[in-house]
């Protein structure tokens, strides 16, 4: 099951989302913190059937669901599918980081015209939205480690309806970057897309993969699937992963595993007159 | 030695370039294909000091070159920094191709206005230059492995001298990209930059690399540091890497051999409930 | 005198702005209704120097004033100088609407980091700002006299502190216009600037328009001067003119009329066997 | 007639167009400098039937069909069509101009993919292409009475083939302008259009505005129509106007004149406590 209903209204996790028994009481009692895509997330999981959360709002990302997936032996994940802009910000920001150019700012501005855009008008779903689309930066440029380069950059997401647009969706980016010396350069990206069509192959490739997990014995989070998603479900007290490359490596490596095959590293020291199997056995021994 | 001289006049790979016999024949003979820079190459490798070629001419590519580094054990790499508009390109490509997006169509101009863009005004040089600049998005995207996909790929590259922009380049990137069914989107890029803020630091790690290339004990071509380069030198019969992220992965990976640390193939299976030591045994059976 | 100020708190002509007596009581009274600015234009025209309001706040744009610059006999214009994003609207509205071009939509976003973009976060300044920036397009297109081609615009302005940008301020406008059979078409402006640039030659050329109008009786508002201004300040029951060139036409046949030249209507029926002179009269007689 | 047909093969204008005697000469034996186009305006001028080129070759442009259009009394127009960069350009040009900002530079580059484009990759075609679209910004600028904003110019402009853009035509442009202390600033504009959905109105219009002409007894070259023209066919000695807002009151007043309704000037003297029957009399007597 992967759910591609609109974004729900914002609610945070509490007392009824931790425990499954919690969860059942506030269930039956109709309570308001039960969102409908929670009831569906139980359904799912009740069934043996792997779930995706494919929008924003908490639906499997409950404390109370994953454990009973990890219970039930279920494969989940989620949660909001990686499309437009956030696609291209982890495709961008790894790759100016991996040649350590700072950024001193990032804006992002987008446009759509259709109901997503009208309920995105709404400041408690665009907080939402906001907090999980400015997240992703921080986690692939890692201020921390290189304060220098990105920790003092300032970066804004706005998104506003408009009509002209229709089904279609423009982002339109400034990275401001620096170089040696400081040296002030300017990235600007403008991305006329259709949300709907870069999503629907998700939706096919994750039932597929939650297909496979189910029958590899993988339970509960699929983070090999972080690939597909803008902001992937992750144990307690681990990080996600954003750089899409290296969430494409681990699910490659990840169906290299399940089919037996040899996992890649990219080294390829026969270059230099190494013999490679010397390699391989560092870190194993 | 790293080499940061223009581009010099076009010259094809002849007889003179085969053996080091000939090559050195043609030198003391002072013959119009042994270019200056084949002069440095031969001096730096002769003395035992590692080479990198940073410009887009024939200087260490050269069959009696490669042969003789790597008798006399020099390291050597090369050629073309990869800094502006292929370096955006190999963030790019990669990362539209890591999602199946189709790709019509990638035009490419840019504008500067100093000594390199008079020179490629003229028609040789940048034929030199535009050939290079167009192999980095059919070594990316494999056309042959996808034909539907990208083997009706439509790419233009352009370059033009344009004064006011001084020793700034500015590029705008049309790409067009396609969805499921078919459905046509567009990105677009304008990169406001400087290349030798870009370049510096390139030079700095590929003079420290290969020290350190040197002092490992690694022969002749350096693969590995492909990062760095637009067109990378590889070992006859072989195709080069370009996707910028796997580049990045090798370059640490190979760090991590020569610091005998455990390579990174970013699986993470203890996740599902699987030994991990189980996966890092396939394929080294 | 013009005041180049930045922009006060919001003030909404009261009482106290109807008659030159209340205006006084007040002043005396040292009533918070009266903004710096007022004292400024008021003793401006009590000295019978002319006045001229470059920022988007009431100054001299109150009842009291106009009237005390007309009794007066000193010149006074206003409000707010059209510099950036503005006046290429109304450089490329009129273009457009000239070709009756349709217009669905118009996405103005813009980033500045200095003083100026902090104030504007304010929800109240920018309200002012706002409206004042989108009545522009509004009296360009006469919507009411081209329903079909401007009546169902949607126009957005959006303007956001973005620290990088320094003293620079840069605007990216998306402008969807429709052609025949509804075509529809799409520009994208992208403008680099720095408003104290543009703002500067302003202020002094009205410094010396006004002084000219003085010299030569010009009384009150002086609306020729439009040219220099975002919302020029009009006779009550008027709408002022926003299209750059019938501005500049206007400003140059006002200096034509001072300087007893020939006034042009760029006619030109020499052309076609017509006798000049013929033209001239229709509308005189 | 308006001729709409594709860009002819590039003829300069020889002995044959000099009369009507030698045109009429070489067109009985089938001269290859007479091109189809020719033919057709012969036979219209002929007919009594107004004549518009809209393609950039020579067609009604030569010595002879101006001198017979003038004898016979016909309407003549010319040529090619201002639609999409170039339109972009006399609207934005003027607008630059009035402020009085230097400009540095002005890149533009087109893609499009049909049999335009197609044709236009052939240097020969180009040539006479970029010839017209380089003088228009000449013309508007002035660079000899504005030396120093305009006479360091380096206007570039680039025309591709890029067959996924299909019957659409994409222009970018990059501008370099400066201000006061010539600080440099930036402006960018995208334009995403189609020729013929710009074009088309254009036939409609002039075909009536020639009727117009035909029946008011206008002769020759109708100047007033340039409003629609990339390079407007002007009177020998004279320079064409390219500013489209003047084009438009040109336009405007010359069918004022005809309608036999005062002409516009912009003055609007009664607002200072002027007779501005005063100014209406200068100049005229």
């Amino acid at each position: 099951m992967v759910w591609c209903g609109s974004t729900e209204a914002h609610i945070t996790a509490g007392k009824e989302h931790q425990t499954i028994e919690a969860f059942e009481k506030a269930l039956k009692e109709s309570s308001p913190n039960i969102a409908p895509s929670m009831i569906y997330t139980y359904a799912a999981i009740m069934e043996g059937v792997p779930y995706v959360n494919g929008a924003p709002n908490l639906s499997v990302e409950l404390p109370c669901l994953i454990q009973l997936a990890e219970k039930r032996g279920v494969p989940i994940a989620g949660s909001d599918f990686k499309t437009g802009q956030t696609l291209m910000k982890t495709i961008l920001a790894p790759g100016l980081k991996s040649r350590m150019l700072g950024i001193s700012g990032w804006y992002s501005t987008n446009i759509l015209g259709n109901r997503d855009g009208e309920v995105l008008q709404d400041p408690e779903s665009f907080k939402s939205k906001e907090v999980s689309k400015l997240g992703v930066l921080e986690s692939v440029l890692e201020p921390n480690r290189h304060p220098d380069l990105y920790g003092d950059l300032h970066h804004i997401v706005r998104i506003n309806y408009y009509k002209p647009r229709g089904d279609n969706k423009e982002g339109w980016d400034n990275i401001d970057i620096f170089g040696w010396m400081g040296y002030p350069m300017q990235i600007k990206v403008n991305f006329l897309c259709r949300d709907s069509i870069l999503a629907a192959p998700l939706v096919l490739d994750l039932a597929q993969f939650m297909d496979l997990a189910a029958r590899s014995g993988f339970k509960g989070i699929q983070e090999w699937l972080g690939f597909y998603l803008k902001s992937p479900l992750v144990k307690q007290g681990l990080a996600p992963e954003h750089d899409l490359q290296v969430q494409k490596l681990k699910l490659e490596n990840t169906l290299r595993y399940l089919g037996k095959e040899e996992l890649i590293n990219h080294l390829g020291l026969t270059y230099y007159g190494v013999d490679e199997a010397d390699a391989s056995r560092i870190g194993n021994e």
